[in-house]
């Protein structure tokens, strides 16, 4: 591994990110913090019967782990182990799971991009993974490129309401799986400047990825494993079972410092119980086990809980998104996130398969109750489509029209109630036959007082008409390719961009990873 | 006025209202009950600032009061009265709005439609006053129609998440003034059994309506008077004025025992001040001076206070709906409603001109505010367009489904914790290499676990293709006119509708009521 430390260009990369938003009208880049108390659909003996439920499945019927290696660690660590099912006491659970911190920061290759998981802070990433790609100009769903990947990458950038680069927007079908992670992870760490994301899909990629943001940072491998500065997510394969790669790939990112999120895929009918919170129960139990795992291996690993609790369509065996169940899902699993400590993650999706009303009703249902359910990272906050099997420009550019209004709603501004702003004077002023907008009340404050849409259209209907009658989605994909057409990559030196080139080169050389996993 | 009483046939009503849905799967009629805290962006001392402004209002600015005799009411209850100008003791104020119940029902014909206001209890009516009409057949914004309100009417008795029977849900202009309210209203008591609302505009109206309800309820006036049947809702003119005709008509049902509600409009940064907390002042200040002298009336009348408090846009002037500003007032509205002990009304809104993404997170923004803000009653919860100026049978539509969502959501089974629903026995049958579709804990529950839309498509996106590829407005469109073609009137005593129909030709003959508004 290279040795080399240069630093990137703070100031320049700040420029460059300033003239890449110059085209459309955004909010700033900030972290949210949530101010609203949560919404908590558990009393305190329901919060305890999920959390003596979980407790009860990793005690008395255990949880298969397929990896040796973590086999070996839990037997070591005085788990009972038969052949690859793994039965914990709840104290030993416990005790790892206080090693983990409730709150951290990530630090990518600008580190004006650091972002705190944890707290109060909500953080919202790109749609991650999706095998297939929608647009309104190609008018159907088709398999994913790399050249839409790197679009996607840009809108990731490009919006400063999106914190972190989750798992590829699209997965890119034209290249050959043996390389994509260099192709894509190429195009991520030159294309953005924020958190980045490994798949743990077996030891060359992790390893390379890893490389990969280090080369970017101009890090030493000291520094880079002096704090974290990327992370993985990994799902359980529901119900009990984690897979042999991805506990591979958390314990490498874990040994490193680095950040591991896990995220069981519970769907409530099908791989968990048809009850919400047996689907949670059975969730927390898969998350715990392998968080206790790597608070084992590495005390005080950063570690964050997800949910992926939905349910199917009982009908079609279709799973179901933004739902009234899934939403109560994730404010119960914030609920016992908090019991236990753990930063969280939730995710705004939907089973629409394409950017229209239905498609805004579940993302909007799933996003608000990740609000309302005090998660720290929100995955797939924009782009998602199909229940997660399309990647669509258009819906990424409406989803974050959703979350600007979020990051808005969170500003203690609105509501601040001091005389300036209940504003006696003023109403005094105008009196009862008056206009508050000539005012100098109002004007000291009107550009700043209200969110500004960069995609909604607020003109009356015969405004809107005269400048064509266009939906949303149709507006949202005019402001995709103006973004697109005017995108500027964040500085990055020159000379690690050739390092990185190199060692894709170089890896591409020697073959690249397996693809037997 | 009439003196018969006729019972409507309760039996044949329930059997018709259940053969009008069997075509559209929908949820039962039931009243939501929140069982969510709300959310509340005021600290004790932002709730003393909105409070003591808004008495500060009452007591030192005053509030135009242009009705004569609201105006001789306040002189004789010992308020300032200087020409229009009225201003009122915070202690006088605060003993009259003691005197509001903070829950009360309302009865409409059919005493199974009765609503319960206040508590915990959410209720949604139908978009009211739109002048135009939108929908995909037609293509383009039209002048309402008789035909069209009618249908939308249908809509509102079709749809159980539908409570009451708002304003007109489009203003049908093919109808003379004079006499529209005779149409519609006719329309309304035959095509729904729901609670009725009467417009506030000059006496004869408001008594005509009064009438009407009272003959298709089959009632006498000791029997109408004796608890309320319907209501008004009135907005004043902000700032700090309420008209001749809102205020007449107010006192015409309060001095009969019906309920009234008070609904200031303040768009911040135009008619209140550019602060959010100093818009939602100017409107508390404005809907308790009306709901004071209601008290002071008729002591106990059943009064509700709304908020409308947006923000216009700074650019354009445009009103702004759905906004992070316009969910921040809904929610301090509710922490002040709370405060006074008044049930509170919220909306269903959105700027957007047609029903696409914009229009539904928009709306969903307002929904969800309303719930967390506690809100009792919602208006305009389905089928509003362009800021309130079009009526919309698809969005219509599309809005029931996330009511029903909403519905669904409050249901305390979805968090139940007991043993059955943590299922370990079904998660210890189903191990970590099965599937709970086939269990008997899943078998036993699966038809009723989750929520089953009628106009969201969870289809994957080649089913979807397969059945035409059709977007969420256009599925609403086909859905709307399977409602309107299988549409059953709810059951009338043909006596009664003889009696109503009597009643508006001899209004009719009469000339109807005065155009000079």
């Amino acid at each position: 591994m290279g040795r080399t430390a240069r630093r990137r260009g703070g100031g320049r990369a700040g420029n460059a990110a300033r003239r890449a938003t110059a085209s459309i009208d955004q909010m700033p880049w900030r972290i949210p913090v949530n101010i609203d108390r949560p919404t908590e659909p558990l009393d305190e003996e329901g919060v305890a019967a999920i959390h003596n439920g979980a407790m009860t499945i990793l005690e008395d019927i255990g949880i298969e782990f397929l990896n040796e290696e973590a086999l070996e660690l839990f037997k070591e660590a005085g788990c009972t182990v038969n052949g690859t099912n793994v039965r914990m006491g709840r104290d030993w659970v416990m005790e790892m799971i206080g090693h983990a911190p409730s709150q951290f920061d990530i630090t990518p290759r600008n580190p004006d991009r650091k972002i705190t998981f944890g707290g109060n802070h909500i953080l919202f990433g790109n749609v991650s993974s999706p095998p297939n790609y929608f647009d309104l100009e190609i008018g159907k769903k088709v398999p994913g490129t790399r050249a839409q990947c790197a679009n996607l990458l840009r809108l990731t950038q490009h919006f400063n309401c999106i914190h972190f680069a989750g798992g590829y927007p699209v997965e890119p079908v034209d290249v050959h799986a043996s390389v994509r992670h260099l192709d894509v992870v190429y195009d991520k760490m030159v294309l953005t400047d924020k958190v980045a994301h490994a798949y743990s899909l077996g030891k060359e990629r992790v390893e390379d990825v890893m490389e990969m943001v280090r080369i970017a940072g101009g890090m030493t491998d000291e520094e880079f494993e002096s704090n974290p500065h990327m992370y993985t997510n990994i799902n359980s394969t529901s119900p009990l079972k984690h897979d042999v790669p991805m506990i591979d790939g958390c314990l490498r990112l874990a040994r490193r410092g680095q950040a591991v999120v896990v995220t069981p895929f519970t769907l409530a009918g099908a791989m968990a119980p048809v009850t919400m919170s047996g689907a949670v129960t059975l969730s927390i139990a898969e998350g715990l086990s392998a968080i206790a795992l790597f608070q084992y291996v590495n005390p005080g690993t950063p570690c964050v809980i997800g949910t992926f609790t939905s349910n199917v369509d009982m009908k079609s065996g279709a799973p179901a998104f933004g739902t009234p169940e899934y939403m109560r899902a994730t404010q119960m699993t914030g609920q016992m996130a908090r019991h236990y400590g753990l930063p969280m993650r939730a995710s705004g999706v939907c089973a629409a398969n394409v950017p229209d009303g239905q498609a805004m009703w579940e993302t909007s249902n799933s996003l608000w109750s990740a609000v309302q359910a005090g998660t720290n990272m929100v995955y797939h906050a924009a782009g998602w489509l199909e229940g997660g099997l399309i990647a669509s420009p258009e819906k990424f550019v409406m989803d974050c029209e959703v979350l600007q209004m979020i990051q808005r709603y969170m500003e203690p501004v609105i509501t601040e109630t001091g005389p300036e702003e209940i504003a006696l004077d003023a109403i005094k002023e105008v009196g009862s036959n008056g206009h508050y907008f000539g005012i100098e009340h109002t004007q000291q404050r009107y550009e700043k007082a209200f969110y500004q849409p960069f995609v909604s259209d607020w003109r009356n209907f015969e405004a809107w008409e005269v400048v064509g009658g266009i939906w949303t989605a149709q507006r949202a994909h005019q402001t995709f390719k103006d973004i697109i057409n005017t995108f500027e990559e964040p500085a990055m030196d020159e000379g690690i961009k050739e390092e990185l080139q190199a060692f894709v080169a170089k890896r591409k050389e020697e073959g690249g990873a397996p693809t037997d996993f």
